[in-house]
């Protein structure tokens, strides 16, 4: 998911240009975008010292920097993450993974994954990292966390365009959502990926 | 190591104002920089499926965001690194490292680093990842790694300012340089992290 963040910013304003730069809004009476909700998930794990997991800014290409009165950079451009928006350490091992939100009410489009992505992530499962996606369905105000190798069998198969939310509730698991951590879905790789390790 | 790429940019008049930001320059007749050099040592790592290890991209803090022809940043600033450059897996294993260069003769400036990234190094080992620097002595053409636990211990200790030349050689292990992969610092890793478990 890319986020793009301005103090005192205009998201709306943002997204009529940019819908197909994975622009999202915030997720309804939360008041807090998925985006953010993870980063302090992520800020809780790391204060609990339970995981030490962070995003990966989003990159920039700079055209045009003005040095008058110290650096300010005055062109420059969005570039597509070429890997995926986090990753990190838990409990001693690698662990990848993207997270996107949708405002369908149906299916999640899997025009919201780049073909880069799905190839990082088979990359990082094939040298034994834990991989996976976090999907906000916005309507239901639910979170999945779905296998990487599910989704990536999926894109590379496309039976069809976008995955069902049927799909999604029957292979992924619910990320329990509390006031802290928001979306707890370490919990979740705990059972799905660690379970014969503890 | 944070360095900033223009198309067609100017790295020395950027070095007049950012000396203090970490800005670094081509290192020597070599013809590339020590980034570079490292992101073509990655590629080359994941072209032969040996590793899955990537440069976070620069936190950029965009302040104007022109939307009139798609969205062009108008007006943005370059934030500190709140981790590491670099980190991936390894066979397997969580790695995290980071990458400077000194133009010095004598010896590496401790305010080279910064407090969060120490934090962030400590963290990664506590929870079992491999983590480490890896020092580039322009003037010597040489590039050392060192286990970020001694780096750590120095400079929170800080029995000086800046780790002599002759500690980083005592202490640290040199980097093969060659063609390709161009610093191959995964040999080291092998000696130095994962000796017992081959």
């Amino acid at each position: 998911m890319t986020m793009i963040k301005y103090p005192g910013g205009t998201i709306p304003a943002a997204k009529k240009t940019r819908t197909k730069a994975k622009l999202t809004i915030a997720a309804g009476n939360r008041g807090m975008d998925f985006e953010n909700e993870i980063n302090d998930t992520n800020a809780y794990y790391l204060e609990r010292d339970i995981a030490v997991i962070s995003k990966r800014p989003t990159p920039i290409n700079i055209v045009k920097v003005d040095y008058t009165h110290g650096p300010k950079i005055t062109q420059a451009y969005f570039e597509a993450q070429s890997t995926t928006d986090y990753n990190g350490i838990y409990k001693g091992r690698y662990l990848d993974f993207e997270a996107k939100s949708t405002h369908s009410k149906t299916s999640f489009p899997l025009s919201n994954i780049a073909p880069q992505q799905v190839r990082h992530l088979r990359n990082v499962i094939r040298h034994g990292g834990i991989a996976f996606f976090l999907i906000q369905i916005v309507a239901e105000e639910k979170v999945y966390l779905l296998d990487a190798e599910y989704i990536c069998d999926f894109y590379e198969n496309k039976p069809r365009k976008s995955i069902p939310f049927s799909v999604i509730k029957e292979k992924g698991h619910l990320v329990p959502f509390a006031y802290r951590p928001r979306h707890d879905y370490l919990a979740v790789v705990d059972e799905v990926f660690l379970k014969n390790e503890q």
